[in-house]
């Protein structure tokens, strides 16, 4: 069960109003780098954990914080929007600093939204919850909250360099710094477990027998003309600790040339497909 | 540029056609965790990459790979389909399993695509781009690889359980393979940029002072009544090797109570407001 | 900023899994009736508050429950497909029953979540965030919030008729006595404002000059053959108390007949057009 | 069945075209403020309807009414494009006005649409019938209706603002008084069937032995600082005049501490789950 | 301006109700393939038609027509609906065929709208505008028109073949025969344009200087193995009647090895891409 | 099976970078006229083909060239971001020329793709699958396709009108003339296979028994005061050869008044209705 406090997590200053920074920080709330993704895939994570009790709560604590992320961006938003043009008159302005917020700004936060935050992103768009990933294996869904943290984080400081506000780069470096945390703390995860050897491949459960693993553990050149590029991946044991990596330098077919045959009657096909 | 060949990637074969299944095939063409996805977003990545040039060519023969399974999964799909009632006469058999065949497939493979594969997934949903994760960051950019192809291999894994086929689970052996390989690809790329603790966090370029670090490594318990998760978490040395992990038992609000006055005149609030 | 407890708001009891009905219930988490939305509206609207501070507490403390909502829903969703068929075997039974269970079940709770609630409807469609309606005005959102509890209560009433489980209908009973709560709520603010005749029409603080009076209050009859629907809205004084209603019993145009003239060069029409 | 007129329902005229503010009509057209989605609601409503037949009609004919509102509205859309500029020497003009308003169009104006109204909203996101509310309940849907039209009329109102434009403000003018008499219209629906007290809580039909009404009543304090807001809501008769409104000042959970136990084998988790 | 007859453009009989069905025909409503798509793409397309205004009326009295489909159509779905299942015991049944309606009914259509048609397609998803093609080319606006007939009469021959109810074939019949009307008379007004030689390339409005037209008649066989397909779009006059139609057999790349070089600082790169 | 080259189908130059076109290009690769979606709609109809081979051959050697296509655009569409403002010092520039940019571009483009193209279009919305048209007729396919290059190059033209960019406009010349070929390419398939007339009506594979015919061939007229536009669609042969064109001039409904009676218990209707 969920509780609030009246008081943010963190304090939100804006100095300088800015409409068209307004439109940037939605990417923070409604975009698939945002808080509204981390905050309900963490949620909808912990709801289908299965096993160790304690992940399920990491999952829940961290959820119910990035809620609160969601609550300081969206003030940080409307005190952006607050000196915006609701007229004509003020949006006319020869101006040609004005001319540009008037270009570059979400109309919607005037039209729709009367100057207040959206669950949308800086297109707009609002989010949808397909970007919730939550698959019931914890390896895998720690990899998904790594990942949202870590473009999290490379949304956050394009966002602190956009921007020249001092109470925004604040709010911003704070946001910058749980994602530093929140990043980490999905991966320690993984390393509690053993580690990457012991977790790969996800799922780790799926039999050997399910698995064609003469095909598990080179990697494919599909290029006509370019060689195939040297690394990590192409030699020395597989991180699974299962095999040992190779390339095949050139890729050759090895199913067959497909062919449906001819259309069945009353299926809508044309005549002559028939 | 690109180059096709007329044969398949890997050998399809379905023993016994079956409807409902060709609906759950579909899940790894157009689903979140599917090969459209992947496919594109390695594809958008390679056209994005900046920096060394062989993450560049990796990117983009792996993209070119995973376009060759959305083939030989497009075609498992029309096989599965090929025998699918088209006609009141041949669903309205008072069979049960034909009662059952008839709940349980997806009605636009017949009225729609003809007994052929969409872009869809399992419920029928288009895929949409949005899905396709490419930041212009590398490390950031392995993450997502390596979580599309977890969760994907967690798919495969399931389809293979769901059928009894030995066409189907021999096509699905393969895929379960390369996704073994693919997933450790995208790690080992990380690897080969000094590991985990040089690529953290990402972006691993934000300037310190970015970030407001006293609140970088600490993980923050946000329940009323839960003890805090002991784990790799809240103790020993952070994985970006810059600082040490810890805890905050208990989560307090830094920020203020948020206030945003009256409405403007002009706004479209009710007058009560203003 | 949020807080949470282990212990959910209401018991969730499930004495027969019924994966069918976890389907179904997805609708009052992911659909447009349902949790999601209004723990989205209600917080985004607190959010955007402007004006006398207590509706801002009382939108977040319902937005607060709303989330306790999801999270008890997400919980019996999940127990009603803990005995999920899992392999091929576990579905082909010939039972007619499991027949209908196979076909009637959404794939992805078993390929795609692990057995887990989701973020989507009763169709699988993600909920997406445009359904959050949060306009700024007061009263404009009160009757979307009441709007949003009407249909929520309509939904969780005919969810209470589709199950025989007892412990389902308790936790429904529960739903649709605090959906009876809420919608009331909402309406009460409109009533502490003076009740609708002050709120309306929406928003109040429109000038007067701004609107074409003469056309503000009579029913148009579009129909060709139907006369003229009476009612309340066709005689007696207007709701909001300004004038009178009336009816004009047949429509006429007033405008011009449309024409945009011929295509500009460089416009991408057809020479023809231009 | 429908029949058209070639002349508009109301005038249009555009003294200064301005393809900025096409942009920002389209929100009146395709957002979810706007006319197509009370058009398409109120056509879907009265397809649904069941009961007295003449709440069918009245629906159905002011669905008709607002076709005619697109219908103008796009035509007033057009009439702002006609100037727009089409090639690179067009939209490279210096002049900081030319600049902010190659800036603030919808690109898709010219690269898409070729000067005309897209059924789109002002971000130019496309209009989904998702947002078509149709219940099979009176209430609720009039409820859903007058909730629409509010939002209509606070979007309509700051249109009028936005734009210096005499024609613009005139039509603006007419759709501001037709909100006014659409959103009244249908609350004097319920008026008509006894009045709020009589129709909630929607649905009225859900019988008493469904709903836990101890849980009814009382609005519930989830704040752990801020006092419960008081007001028509916390005390006096309840709306329906089935009870009388409390307060719970301090929420309690009365559920369990979730526990799904360990994962199934074949389910895909990880084998540290099971 | 838009008006509206109380009686159907055509009749609906539903001898025997039919759920399943019900879900069918939402594709005819809500599927691309469906009317909302028709009506609203020529409703836009004539709202932006310029040129000669007899295309416009045109395009406006078939828009009309349309919508007078969806009408019919929605009474068919709810027809179809009416004794659908509503309580557990309904749905309980054991008999098999129950069980296959169970599995196979949208269940929206009980818990949304109420045994009334949806504005959705036959997987439950809702009709998004996208899909209104309007180019402000009248060319190319007919293709589409052409095109959007030509699914929709096969949609409607798959619909036709799939059920055994005489009202729903006679309905259907109607169906097709409007559908083979249309299709036509779009393409009829290319043909009344001169035909597709003088209407080819679309649009035939572009300046030959835009164009490579050395590049503009060949057919580019991509296929590492498979010859060049032969047939009219490789040999004798092209459509447009502006050149000869041949065919590479071999594509070759004419262009250069993309390079972005290293990333921008203050870019959110990793620092090894810099 | 898919193969790739390191080289571009076509030379990609800049010379002078353009944020605010790579916005507008954007529409060329994830905009319903672009290059994903043709990729996409050829290779999805190429693994349903069924009948004649050849068919299949040609549709995946024509997605293969788009995908090059969508390589080429993304690359244009990173050179023109290669000197975005990054910072809010680059930003804020006083120059009305830079403000305007930074008023015109998408801001995703700094923020989500760190300068790199996404698969999006003009107005940042991402492409989605639905677009993707396959029938599984190939007539049906076919025109679906002529009408996607249709569109495909009247937005190929008005970008090229868009820029002054000598790299830009040799490029987009390129994408014109292959527009060119591939319109024509598909509308040669329905010569080769006997002309519109062969092919008529769409598919002409539904049995004549199927069609109430003497509604097939006349003109709807549906407005009230518009005369019936005459033209080659009111008169003469119809285009599939099998009767003659004529119209109505006044439409008249032919069906009955729609009732669905009173709403059934249990229904979730209110009790007004029942």
């Amino acid at each position: 069960m969920f509780y609030h406090s009246g008081k943010l997590q963190y304090e939100v200053r804006v100095d300088t109003p800015d409409p068209v920074f307004a439109k940037h920080l939605q990417q923070a709330i409604g975009g698939v780098e945002g808080e509204i993704r981390v905050a309900m895939q963490y949620f909808f994570q912990a709801m289908g954990a299965r096993g160790d009790a304690k992940y399920r709560d990491m999952l829940m604590m961290t959820a119910t914080e990035e809620l609160s992320h969601i609550e300081f961006l969206g003030h940080a938003v409307a005190l952006n929007l607050q000196e915006a043009p609701l007229t004509a008159q003020e949006a006319a302005a020869t101006d040609p600093v004005v001319g540009a917020i008037m270009g570059g700004i979400n109309p919607r936060h005037i039209l729709s939204s009367g100057l207040s935050a959206m669950p949308v992103n800086a297109n707009g768009i609002p989010f949808d919850m397909s970007h919730v990933y939550a698959t019931g294996n914890l390896a895998a869904d720690m990899m998904a909250n790594a990942m949202a943290e870590g473009s999290g984080r490379v949304l956050a400081s394009r966002l602190y360099n956009m921007t020249d506000d001092k109470g925004m780069k604040d709010m911003l470096s704070f946001l910058i710094a749980r994602d530093t945390m929140h990043q980490q703390q999905w991966l320690a995860v993984i390393e509690e477990l053993g580690g990457m050897a012991a977790s790969l491949p996800i799922p780790n459960s799926t039999p050997e027998s399910s698995e064609a693993s003469e095909h598990s553990y080179y990697f494919l050149n599909t290029s006509l003309d370019a060689p195939t590029p040297q690394g990590r991946w192409t030699d020395g044991p597989s991180l699974d600790g299962r095999s040992t990596f190779s390339a095949r330098d050139k890729a050759e077919p090895m199913g067959q040339k497909p062919d449906l045959g001819r259309a069945r009657t009353m299926s809508g096909a044309q005549t002559e497909q028939m």
